[in-house]
């Protein structure tokens, strides 16, 4: 992958494979940037200039092979080397990302899990075994991991954030509402499900009180 | 509710119940508009205003109380009334959304389920019954479910969102990356966590290429 690929068109290529795949399952041989434009919000100028970041060349009259261009799609994420990552806090929501199993098609594998709970400690979820805590520094450090899934209460996440990236964690996928300051060598992608729902649910409920 | 609260409102009050849940938890008996701004990346008189909406009333010198603001803000978001929400899908997405047991503390409750797949139908996942995608249209009809989260493979998205529309569905969650054509008194959320994912590991590769 190039040094210089934006977050924007980080953000398009798992819409790519998301429809790849779908028109694979489906048995469809050749695609182009124009039928996957009718599946997604992206235009089809956009699409043939990602694609074209892949190296990948159309077959002259048939466009591009599915197999194919999902393949360079893939490898153009890096999707086939799995990124090891941990997960910190077993909550619901915790528990929820630690039993999903589409994880792997997209590059990550968590391969360790944190919480204070001694009912938790010990435990396996989905084959993951759940540490303690003051563990967290020391087997972060010890496995090299350097992705760390924060899924704690909002009072921890700035502290537990401290320590995991001097444990050596360069990015953090926060499912916590709350902002975390993080040095400009590591990356926060914040992830809340609720504002969503929220936004959801109120309009729903103005529409109906409107008619 | 009044009819008019805005978008992005909505989105800014579960980040004030998440900080506000997590000080009680605390036994924290008092805060205020410039404490939860500590917490989150918004600015205090932005909450100030926001918490206003609630007309809780602030102790003076002490500020709020977290138990009645904290009530407050999910009754404005009215969370105590939970919307039945039927959920489209039961693959990876759609198996973690229905094991998940966060959603009932913020105003959904999923009552149902639709698959294709006949090792999946009259199956129950967390006590919700999977039914086939046939019945779907009678089912919302039935049960007037207003709510739909759409989990399903993107080629078939339109078509089943189109006949949730004709069954009475007025908001849908849509966890697959396909944009969505829906009538105007029809409310889409897209909630895609995929390219986020895909962000956060490249933006880190990128890093670890870098240095």
């Amino acid at each position: 992958m190039s040094n210089e690929i934006s977050d924007l068109i980080l953000r398009r290529f798992p819409k790519y494979i998301y429809v790849l795949r779908s028109l694979q399952r489906k048995g469809q041989e050749f695609t182009s940037a124009s039928e996957l434009s009718r599946f997604l919000d992206i235009h089809h100028t956009q699409i043939r200039k990602d694609l074209a970041l892949t190296g990948v060349r159309g077959v002259p009259k048939r466009g591009h092979r599915v197999d194919s261009l999902l393949n360079a799609c893939i490898e153009f994420l890096d999707w086939d080397n799995l990124a090891d990552a941990c997960l910190v806090g077993v909550g619901n929501m915790g528990n929820a990302l630690l039993n999903y199993e589409g994880f792997a098609k997209a590059g990550l594998q968590i391969v360790v899990a944190f919480d204070n709970d001694p009912e938790k400690i010990d435990k396996r979820i989905n084959n993951i075994k759940v540490y303690p805590i003051e563990k967290m520094k020391d087997v972060i450090d010890i496995l090299e991991v350097k992705i760390a899934i924060l899924t704690t209460p909002a009072k921890n996440s700035q502290k537990l954030a401290n320590e995991m990236i001097e444990a050596g964690i360069k990015g953090i996928w926060n499912f916590t509402p709350k902002k975390l300051n993080v040095p400009e060598n590591v990356i926060v992608e914040d992830m809340d499900i609720y504002p969503a729902l929220a936004a959801l649910l109120g309009k729903v409920r103005n529409l109906s009180i409107l008619k």
